[in-house]
């Protein structure tokens, strides 16, 4: 997410390519307010099993879009409540062994019980042993799967094998083709933040172009939208893709609103959980962007 | 807790029982001035064995009321200790069987050296074990249980075991008469946080009225004014209830203040600990609304 | 740290000494600046092994500096990790028996792999298992130890050994002798937090003198600031003295131009955050103020 991209979609000089955009936008942006006017009035249980540094903004983060969060990991917890959940945000940023054990027993369980759950591979290539716990998630079947590129890109290439993986000629994949592929191979809409974020569910791709570059500068911000892409979900469960899309674009939006009152990332921290707390419907239909990129 | 709560109590056109209330209101204004000041002034150590989610707030929120904030969870350093701390606060927000252990030797300890303790049952019904534990803890007999009123009527209905709860005619207790029935069978005084806050010894019944309704779309600022009234016990043990009301009508009235300045959720947390922190005497008298209600 | 300490330092009479002072603070901005800025320029990797109390804002303190930090605890994954960390932060607040065995694993692997490690031994005599565990800690040799003067006095006493402690006759040792003591048993940098900031190498002591007394007020600001020692070492690994003195010095100045804005502690966290992001050489060079007290 960097400053000013919004703006960058009109460069285009074809008038009839940008009343089509316009169009798009005008759709995608009625779309993302009728979902989060969606998660305000149903506030949607989501729980979550996250990384301890994670836990405030994300909780609040879910408070402010009107979403109903549950911190709730422990193994013994998880036959009595993930079934009430109405769906199931998984973070691997602080990993242990024991929250690896709930982590896989809670996506099972929300599988079974027919509820969305979202993975988090935070720092997915850091260790080995990440690796192997964030591979037998995605066995699990997440229904959206949100990095960044590095680590869709490295999650995307563990995923094709050892074998594959070493026989590939042209080292890291390209953002884009790494979240297909991951998209084909494990089923999930994959979401990847940047300045463009992109979101595909294997054939279709398109950009959210909302945000601000100093968001990457608050500790947590990818964790808690990654979140309120679970509460989109939930609000909308059949159709993952475009929820996935609208979160990711909202919350770029409460972003762009929060930077105008920011004099540093704490002060947006604060601003943009505000401004998603009383986001209108005129700005988000003004201010949303997402584009088809394929 | 809701916005405007407060002018509801001048809603009689008895001028005698207005008076009458108003004196009450002066009475406890002058009580809460008066234990915000012993915090200030004695500084309390206030051990808290809390969830992960609260522990920021949590601790921001001691030690902008005075107190002293510790969060000492680990088995092995209870008996070194718990023994020095002036209160103890337990909370189960993110329960896992480890800290169970610590909670229970905690709170034993705090019992054998005559230090006070508050429990704070978050989501007890979310799970048998939640509930189990928490069983487990009331047992050990807290000073005070601070909830809102869905975890309130579970922990009490399940306090009368599992014939009488079987038994029960009228379904769910009333959120009054099930704080009575908890203090009584508990020993401890319980508080109830709504629109109006209960505060009841299983006899006497007053309601705190204090607050502001966003303060529930901050996460974690029930658990903080469980700590809260653990500092205002430890600087007044011999009056729990007291201690107890006027703490949550104190948090309330930060509250207060700080809606004045806030633009949403997120800059009323830091507007609430900023009045916590600089609440005088002036407003403290004439804020507080605490009146009787049994 | 406390308010207006920085102009304690012009009260001397001596003009030439106040012109020595000033080309001493002088050459201390310069250093600080050049190590902030080369901290921006190399966002160095900050490994923490810290308490769940600190981590928000830690994470947001590091990534305001222009480093980037990993909170990364597991034990499987050390060995994967700390290698590739420019520096590794351990800090005690919250601990338990695993994490105790992180930390020694991640120190000693910082140590072969010759990173710099910074230790924070938090409530160091809270019990004798947190002691027991910071002692070892200490026997694998940190680059830096940062605490205030209770924790390093008893640290020091301790580390002396049980007999010289019980024999020694003087009872708690002044604040600066123990940190010159422990420097020495240690081998490391060690840093006391205070009215003014203490930094000694065992032989030199300087004193770091921004800051303002409200930072006491907002929980974790010392551990932040131990991490903010970390980034700046594995800015400047061949000389933690200088590397630490500034860290202090730095985030001083980011609290003191912080409370021109604050209201209360909440929004002087907010501000510092902010201030940390935003400061400037001329900041920096105006009011660093760092002098020799040995």
């Amino acid at each position: 997410m960097e400053e000013g991209k919004a703006t960058t979609t009109t460069t285009t000089t074809c008038s009839s390519s940008m009343r089509k955009e316009e169009e798009e936008n005008g759709w995608w942006g009625q779309r993302s307010w009728k979902l989060l006017t969606a998660v305000r009035n149903r506030a949607p249980l989501i729980q979550c099993i996250t990384n301890f540094v994670s836990m405030d903004i994300m909780a609040n983060t879910l408070l402010a879009s009107g979403a109903s969060p549950a911190m709730v990991h422990c193994l013994h917890e998880i036959p009595d409540f993930t079934p009430h959940a109405h769906a199931l945000c998984i973070n691997i940023g602080t990993l242990s062994p024991d929250w690896i054990a709930s982590m896989k027993a809670a996506a099972s369980l929300a599988v079974r019980s027919g509820k969305p759950w979202v993975l988090d591979p935070v720092a997915v290539s850091a260790s080995d042993f990440r690796m192997k716990a964030c591979l037998e998630l995605v066995e699990l079947r997440p229904t959206v799967i949100r990095g960044n590129a590095s680590e869709i890109i490295a999650l995307s290439s563990a995923s094709l094998g050892p074998t594959k993986g070493v026989d590939s000629s042209h080292g890291t994949l390209d953002a884009v083709e790494a979240a297909k592929s991951l998209a084909q191979s494990s089923g999930a809409i994959v979401a990847v933040s940047g300045a463009v974020d992109i979101i595909t569910d294997g054939q279709h791709v398109v950009g959210a172009h909302n945000g601000v570059a100093m968001m990457q500068q608050i500790t947590a911000t990818g964790c808690a939208v990654t979140a309120l892409i679970a509460a989109f979900v939930a609000a909308n469960p059949l159709d993952a893709f475009e929820a996935t899309a609208s979160a990711l674009s909202i919350f770029g939006v409460a972003g762009e609103v929060g930077l105008d009152m920011a004099k540093g990332p704490a002060s947006l921290r604060m601003h943009l959980i505000d401004s998603l707390h009383g986001l209108d419907e005129v700005t988000v239909l003004s201010r949303v962007v997402i584009t088809h990129m394929s």
